[in-house]
């Protein structure tokens, strides 16, 4: 039995990642075998290429360059650890994957998704997500949530303006168009909490209850 | 008038560079405007993504990550340097470019050729260097030249076995093949000033007399 792989995606200040602390604390005394871990990053190499893409003195990054780091950094991430705990029967829960590359870098820089989706087939081939929760929060919100949060430093994308992450939030629409039954969309514009009980409801049907 | 765009390409310890750096120091005191530069590298992003690719220890790193790492370091160098040097008239002689990818990733790693083709599309378009000299010297002599050669140190592609550099030779020798009017051939087993020489010869006529 391969365990599931399910992804974690949406615009930026989303929540995502405090989310996803809760829910790896919930499930740390259960007997079910998750593991968690993010994009891009997640191990050695992958973390490599992470610093060179979310460093903010890169400001001259192409986009066609910034693109294929994150296919790299995803390819690594992948055959190194998620694909062998899948194959171990672990559940794997990664905050980001290609839904990221094909709304940030497919719609919102322009490159185009298909073009996108190409260069990440030849990552990783053809392998999707099994459930996929988008945290889905108006780019206003989002935006707003990271200037509160001190503890966060902001990197090359946070700074981007409100235009380009309206265009990411238009990116995710026409992926959760393109695929309804991968997609499941939790309302992130609510109390933390409550965002938790609602992503632990589609874990518990997904995986088991823990 | 854009510039003409001159690559060099060989195998290991084929002495690309050395000659490279002779032929700076000849035509550093003529009329032509020409731009010495080197792949993966010669931008400050591309040079922080060359420092991921050959350290000796990641050795973990899967080959599909070092094909988009390569594509990634391609497309900032051409877009951020050399395309606009070229714009302005300026001819540019680039240490590795394309093919490089196409005999290490696509031969030699077995992606396949055609895959790595592709995504250096993505990465830079359609756009080929107009010449491209190839120094052409058996793996053994190649791999021989770098043990003796103390004041280079060794990178993650220099350690490969002398299996992986046979491929590297057999990749170029497809190249030269399927582009036989771009790619010219250069005898890179000879002393250093006779190669020098033979390399200028096609430079000269390439680009006229310095």
């Amino acid at each position: 039995m391969t365990g599931l792989f399910i992804t974690f995606e949406g615009p930026e200040g989303a929540g995502k990642t405090s989310v996803l602390q809760r829910i790896n604390e919930i499930y740390s005394g259960s007997t079910q075998d998750i593991l968690f871990t993010r994009e891009p990053g997640g191990i050695e190499i992958a973390e490599k290429i992470r610093e060179v893409i979310l460093n903010k003195a890169h400001t001259a990054m192409h986009e066609r360059t910034e693109a294929l780091l994150y296919a790299a950094a995803r390819a690594q991430h992948f055959f190194e650890k998620v694909e062998p705990a899948l194959a171990a029967g672990t559940h794997v829960i990664c905050d980001r994957f290609i839904d990221s590359s094909l709304a940030y870098q497919g719609h919102a820089r322009g490159i185009g998704v298909a073009e996108v989706k190409a260069i990440n087939e030849f990552a990783i081939g053809e392998r999707m997500p099994d459930v996929t929760i988008f945290f889905d929060i108006k780019p206003e919100r989002g935006l707003a949530r990271i200037q509160e949060a001190d503890e966060r430093e902001k990197n090359r994308l946070d700074v981007e303006g409100l235009a380009f992450h309206h265009r990411v939030y238009e990116g995710y629409q026409q992926l959760i168009t393109s695929y309804p039954s991968r997609i499941r969309v939790v309302n992130a514009d609510q109390p933390i909490d409550v965002v938790v009980a609602d992503v632990l409801a589609i874990l518990n049907e997904v995986i088991g209850v823990k």
